[in-house]
């Protein structure tokens, strides 16, 4: 790092706000992809205005800035690769306001998913995007990914949750875009175009976010099945119906024998797939909404469908699905996880075809995730220190990733592209979109100050 | 006309297909903001090759090129006001796929929100945005301005609803956006980039409609309060509980007494405020679910509520609100209507502080709206004829627009910017986001082929 960029720097940000020294800096350099790339220094800023005078010198001096949430991200998209300068929200983690009257509430971005559910719910209401990660990542994290969880089923992902933003765009210049409310057609929609942008576009420094009122009544449901497609049957069936169910999540086959060999879960010998099922709501009304839910699990091959009453039988209804993350770390620590999407209809084509894959490159392939969205997690379980297998691997993805594609789908559902699908994405977006997009970008970020070398492939 | 450009559209279409009598092109220069101007010619593409050869055939002549959905618009976003020429999507009216098991449609921007709705209707599924002109607008101009209705307080506008789209930018470039899936993170969101930005950027050429499932049951409630204060508090009380009805709206004093002097309506003589509120769901639990909005609608200043059980009950409810139209049609047929939005809390204030501008400016004020939104339809009873009438609503809307902004909320809550708001949008919108949204447009429509003169003001 030149001493002049570094004197800037300390112009701007008090000593503490600054780490060079590389020990310090190397965790900085990683993400939850496992990839890492050291960065010249690491910045916490604590206001708006240095983020924008960060940026600034950041241009003058063409380096790269690469925003961090918690680095719990699972494709690279915060790891600084052309050995830029790691920008930190960990102090920008202030809650605004919270307007319980509207609904929303304005937050920093340095603010984890769970301290923004923990505030609403004193008031009643939650955020609808829940990442398993929520205790650690970030709402900057979790709007730049457009992050989402098991409840997107019912209330979405950022984008359908989120009425407006603040941030400072690669060119330095403070926007603010959005309103306060729940409606707002005034000039194009800026918010969704940072929504899911990786840190590409701008910084983003507030967010005002669409807070919904917490139900008072939650009930579990597992349902097992013959084989996925009957279970696949049963998610359009229930997905059909006027009951929307708050998480709608599946395992299939060798997901559910890797439990039964590995763990003492209760399961029915002949189940192919099994379905977990929340459903939320009033206390008054949830008695009858998860009997309907239950009604429309019952397709041809439906084996049974539990219901449980209270929060220790909801505990033992979920021990098969809880079991399944130690039952992989134990024998894959280190397998690849995808996150495809297809439309509904198409998961049985999809798993099956999958097993055709397992076997083609002879990879385990286990495979669970959201079925309501269609998202699947399709688990490949290698070892990466096994060259071989890593290259039977990285074919088996290229397969997987076309096969997504072939069936309507898409290559990411949440995980977002970052550095680990960011060469995969031309066989999504066509050549003149991907040109827009960087014309975009170019727009937003002149001198390709932000996360370059991420999201979008090279011209 | 120059010949040479006649000719290339006459290549391009069969002779039906374009009209350049002045007389015929006539009807195509207005729309529902009663503006006009004489477009050249009105093209009818039936396929999307059609509409990109007629953009570029545009942008090798200079010629501007103005959408047009079916004209309802209130805002003159498809008016050509530079003497264009129009590109009616009437004739690309087809629904391309009904996909009910994953719950989408495929179809032509032309097709008529009503029969969309009809199509998915069949299926037990709805299309949740719901303008009141829905038999006659189109679903290009629905995404094109963002347009939604009642149900937006529970099912969200075009943007929540709409998964992909296919579309012919300004440079005559096709391209596709989104996904046939309820979610996907790949790229930036061109998507929600179009929806809202008047057919400024790009002509839509297809849409893959977000289906939900149709309710099985519906109840209608109408709620009487002293004041707004009241109604707006009952607004807060019933949004902050987990059952969220699918239509929230009001009319002030204003609008019932109108109602009152002009109908045989029933009202209670004490009522200053009045609330039509509608809940669906499943048949098993409305009758528990109308209750608890029942009992949230109760707040202090509340005077009764009253339950609609049958289809009579509810369309005797239902009278109040539907002679408030033709009441104003009476007395001012040629009123001007904004849709300013706040947030809900603001309500009462914005209610009182137009009683005090109506008083100012010696017009009369009438207000009613999607309360849970805090979309609030300002009708001012003004006479056009009436030379310095309509000079005091002039300084009278500069007021109500610096008003919903010094309340935190917008201009528009869905009926756009078009011509009409095109002035005031710099109270809204700062410096440095209009020219980014100006070089957006540059990217998308490098020669301002599309819709020039609207929507963003010059910079
Ligand atoms: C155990 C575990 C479970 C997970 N479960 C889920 C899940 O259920 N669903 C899901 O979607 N993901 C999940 N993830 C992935 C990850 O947690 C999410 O993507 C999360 O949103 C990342 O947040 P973060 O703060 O860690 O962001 P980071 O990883 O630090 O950064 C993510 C992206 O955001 C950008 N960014 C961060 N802050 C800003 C800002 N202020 N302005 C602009 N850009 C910014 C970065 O540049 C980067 O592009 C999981 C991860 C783990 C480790
Ligand atoms: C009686 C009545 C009731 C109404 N109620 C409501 C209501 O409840 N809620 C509401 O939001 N609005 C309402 N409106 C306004 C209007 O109906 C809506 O804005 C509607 O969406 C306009 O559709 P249209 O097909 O008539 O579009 P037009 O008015 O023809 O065009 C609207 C915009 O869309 C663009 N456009 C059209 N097609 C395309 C395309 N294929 N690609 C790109 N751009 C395109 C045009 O250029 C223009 O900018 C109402 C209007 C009337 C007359």
């Amino acid at each position: 790092m030149s001493k002049p960029f570094l004197k800037q720097l300390q112009k701007i940000l008090p000593t503490e706000s600054i780490l060079t020294d590389a020990s310090e800096c190397l965790t900085y350099g990683y993400d939850n992809s496992r990839r890492h790339a050291q960065p010249l220094a690491v910045v916490f800023p604590t206001t708006e205005e240095h983020v924008q005078q960060i940026i600034t010198i950041c241009n003058q001096h063409n380096i790269s800035l690469y925003a961090r949430g918690r680095g719990t991200g699972t494709t690279g998209a915060t790891v600084p690769v052309n050995g830029g300068i790691v920008i930190s929200f960990e102090h920008m983690n202030k809650i605004i306001h919270m307007d319980e009257k509207n609904r929303s509430i304005d937050v920093q971005p340095g603010v984890t998913n769970l301290e923004v559910q923990q505030c609403a719910a004193k008031h009643g209401l939650f955020w609808a995007p829940d990442p398993t990660s929520a205790a650690f990542c970030s709402v900057g994290g979790n709007l730049a990914y457009n992050s989402a969880g098991p409840r997107a089923v019912k209330y979405g992902t950022c984008r359908e949750n989120t009425l407006g933003l603040r941030a400072v765009t690669g060119n330095g210049d403070i926007i603010q875009c959005g309103t306060h409310t729940t409606k707002g057609v005034v000039g194009y929609d800026l918010t969704r175009l940072l929504i899911g942008s990786e840190g590409n576009l701008a910084l983003i420094t507030q967010a005002t976010l669409k807070l919904l009122p917490l139900p008072t009544a939650k009930h579990t449901l597992k349902a097992s099945y013959q084989s996925m497609d009957a279970a696949a049957r049963a998610v359009s069936n229930i997905m059909a119906q006027a009951v929307t169910p708050c998480a709608l999540e599946f395992m299939d086959k060798n997901a559910l024998d890797m439990v039964r060999s590995y763990s003492s879960s209760e399961l029915p010998t002949n189940a192919g797939a099994m379905l977990m099922i929340e459903v939320d709501g009033h206390a008054d009304t949830i008695q009858r909404e998860s009997e309907i839910i239950k009604l429309a699990s019952q397709v041809e091959g439906h084996i049974q469908t539990d219901i449980a009453q209270t929060k220790e039988e909801a505990h033992a209804l979920w021990q098969t699905r809880k079991a399944l993350s130690p039952c992989l770390r134990k024998i894959a620590p280190k397998k690849i996880n995808e996150d495809v999407v297809v439309p509904v209809s198409n998961i049985p084509a999809l798993i099956n075809a999958l097993d055709r894959l397992s076997q083609t490159h002879d990879i385990k392939i286990v495979n669970f995730g959201h079925a309501g969205n269609g998202n699947i997690h399709v688990n490949l379980l290698v070892n990466p220190d096994d060259k071989n297998e890593m290259k039977a691997a990285e074919n088996c993805l290229n397969d997987v990733f076309d096969l997504a594609l072939e069936l309507n789908g898409s290559l990411s559902g949440e995980h977002g592209v970052g550095l680990e699908k960011r060469n995969f994405i031309t066989k999504e977006l066509g050549k003149t979109e991907i040109k827009l997009m960087h014309q975009i970008k170019q727009v937003f970020d002149k001198n390709n100050i932000l996360n370059p070398g991420k999201t979008l492939p090279e011209m």
